[in-house]
């Protein structure tokens, strides 16, 4: 079953700030592309998942997000499903998508993911983020981090909803810890920052198209000590989408371009020791399984940095090098384009933005556009084999969702 | 594929009023209840689909609310899915559990469903309720209400928010284009309540065990017009659960009464106009077709009667009887325990109740134990075929998500 899935076309929007459009509209524009890009019609799609983390609580539209999204394109009648796992929402839709076609229940799946952050009230998005950790535990995790800040490392007031979000305090949290063992510092997590803004200033979907220096990234905002505002994923609106269909279905219906499909993994996280590998290793190692192959062997992976720090952890998490080592495999160029694993060349979520549902669509919109060879001047040379790692919310120290999905041209 | 999955093992609490519990108390002992029905533990569950509506509008917990209500239940580390279609979201949950076991992905799959509607501030339940349609279109919606009034039947303020959901004004729209093409009454209504409270009477788990008169129903607070009170479903909390496996599965794990999922099918609405098939329709013909059978050949099913006529019209829609004949078919007592189609023996969701997002499985509760035969005082005498259709939202005149699944002893 592992390879009979094959993308077939693909589409977002530009993510940034849409005050004038909702998450309708979004969507209809992304699902429009990628049908497009797919050569197929709305009548040829089978069965939709959509992906939203957060309009509940933006728009206050709950229960039926899909089917008010999808309502002008011509796909209701179909089994439609909302799904979400926070910033992991996306490619959870994505996953279910596949597991759609890969069961021989359906020829031609759609996922898509859509979110609109932007508000007039700007502290609704930040409360709303706040809402991807298990609340009836937040207590203790506070606890825990004020434990683990270090004396000459204030980290602010701890309060969150006003103009950052509380989840950043979580990322700072880890990444104090992260500092640690590894030996990474704040300059380290600048030049990630540096990297993925050179990267998303090739990419005309990108939210920030400007590059920037390590000086800049180290002296803008504090958000939670060691991270400045440049080091967290902005706030923003989009929408991704993607058809997936059956190997037999791409001839059937003249699909030009597909992506194999060789690896779609999702797993929860735990209530972890710090001993224990987290969700995304684990989700990298079974990935790998499926599809046969071994780190060695990407050319080109989407990581899910939210926060810069966690662009490093995640190298380690998925094998591109052994545990402490993720500033030492910054520091040598392999991960930034030219490299031998480039990573985010779209920008990721740091440049290209992080409209939270769209994201992990959006991340296999930049692999599929990879291995079919057309990213323009981002382009990874020879890229073959793409991955990408999504990840959502909290639990404990780990990954409340975290999606590993492995792409072949 | 269509009969290689079985129900394992089927638990839920009682519903009702929970002030002192959450979602998490209320989803573990769903879960462990079918755990142990199953004879099977934690462990041996590989993937889990959590439903749920409106809890991000009641306690604020959005983006990952399986992981958070499952976090001590031991079943963290498998993919866990969050999954919303408004009333249809257990349902929505069960069939994407099926589809994980029937594609070969998953030997046991968990679906689970759990709301809390309960809160100090009572308006906040109507108020999230009322998010089950597409609000972007609530305008038209509201206009297109307002022109079916008939003059005799004023229908209040066309308020919610305060002490009832605007969601009943829509059906009692529906309801009365429903009196016009079938000529049924308020009396016809009202015995469809005298009905299922006097099957709940025989549950013990349903919320209300009353049973009650024609003239109580009748005489209750009026809500919209011709809809009363005890014509409406009930506020309520709770819980319910279902693990699926594959029939290999089931004799490997010693499961001891599989009952055996013949169709499990999900559609969404669309926009139709009043002679085009509703989702119900549509999704119940697929189902028969799926299952190899027709309507004389179900012995037992659970309705969603949010509002009393909808169970007549579902009466129609799934082929009991023609289109108009609802109120004439139950007359004839044909859907009452000792009739030959026996619809809600559970109280269905007017006296069992209905917890949102639990709906849909607690529905599947009943059928199977109803096909093992272990009902109790409400026993379907020699029941060996069941059905049940859980609809979730509007679209138009249309159901958003409707979902029909069949069982076999």
């Amino acid at each position: 079953m592992a390879d009979n899935v094959v993308v077939a076309g693909v589409g977002m929007t530009r993510f940034g700030k849409y005050l004038e459009r909702g998450v309708r509209s979004l969507a209809e524009e992304a699902v429009g592309d990628a049908l497009k890009d797919a050569g197929l019609e709305a009548k040829d799609v089978q069965t939709a998942y959509f992906a939203n983390a957060v309009s509940g609580l933006i728009t206050g539209q709950e229960m039926i997000r899909g089917q008010a999204a999808l309502r002008n394109t011509g796909l209701l009648g179909i089994p439609i499903f909302n799904v979400e796992n926070a910033c992991a929402s996306a490619a959870s839709a994505f996953h279910l998508a596949w597991m759609a076609v890969a069961s021989g229940q359906y020829d031609v799946a759609l996922a898509v993911g859509a979110e609109k952050l932007f508000h007039e009230d700007k502290t609704r998005a930040f409360r709303a983020i706040g809402t991807a950790v298990d609340l009836e535990s937040l207590q203790e995790l506070k606890k825990r981090m004020a434990e683990t800040q270090s004396k000459d490392a204030p980290t602010g007031d701890q309060k969150s909803g006003e103009n950052r979000s509380f989840f950043m305090d979580i990322y700072a949290s880890m990444t104090r810890e992260y500092m640690k063992q590894s030996g990474a510092t704040a300059d380290d997590f600048a030049d990630v920052a540096v990297k993925n803004h050179d990267h998303g200033a090739l990419n005309p979907r990108a939210q920030y198209r400007n590059r920037c220096t390590r000086e800049e990234v180290l002296a803008s905002r504090e958000i939670s000590p060691p991270l400045t505002l440049m080091m967290c994923s902005p706030i923003g609106d989009g929408a991704a989408a993607a058809i997936l269909c059956s190997n037999k279905a791409a001839t059937r219906l003249g699909v030009r371009k597909p992506i194999v499909v060789q690896a779609s993994v999702l797993v929860s996280g735990r209530d972890r020791k710090q001993d224990e590998p987290g969700a995304a290793e684990r989700a990298a190692k079974r990935a790998y399984e499926v599809a046969g192959i071994g780190p060695e062997d990407v050319n080109v992976i989407e990581v899910h940095d939210a926060a810069a720090p966690a662009e490093l952890m995640v190298y380690e998490d998925i094998g591109l090098c052994k545990r402490g080592e993720g500033p030492a495999l910054l520091r040598t160029g392999k991960t930034k384009l030219g490299g031998k694993h480039v990573v985010n060349p779209s920008g990721g979520l740091l440049a290209k933005g992080h409209p939270i549902g769209a994201t992990g669509i959006a991340q296999i919109v930049e692999i599929c556009e990879q291995l079919r060879g057309t990213a323009g001047e981002r382009q990874v040379s020879g890229a073959r084999v793409g991955m990408t790692e999504n990840g959502g919310g909290f639990l404990g120290r780990d990954a409340a969702a975290m999606s590993v999905h492995i792409f072949g041209a």
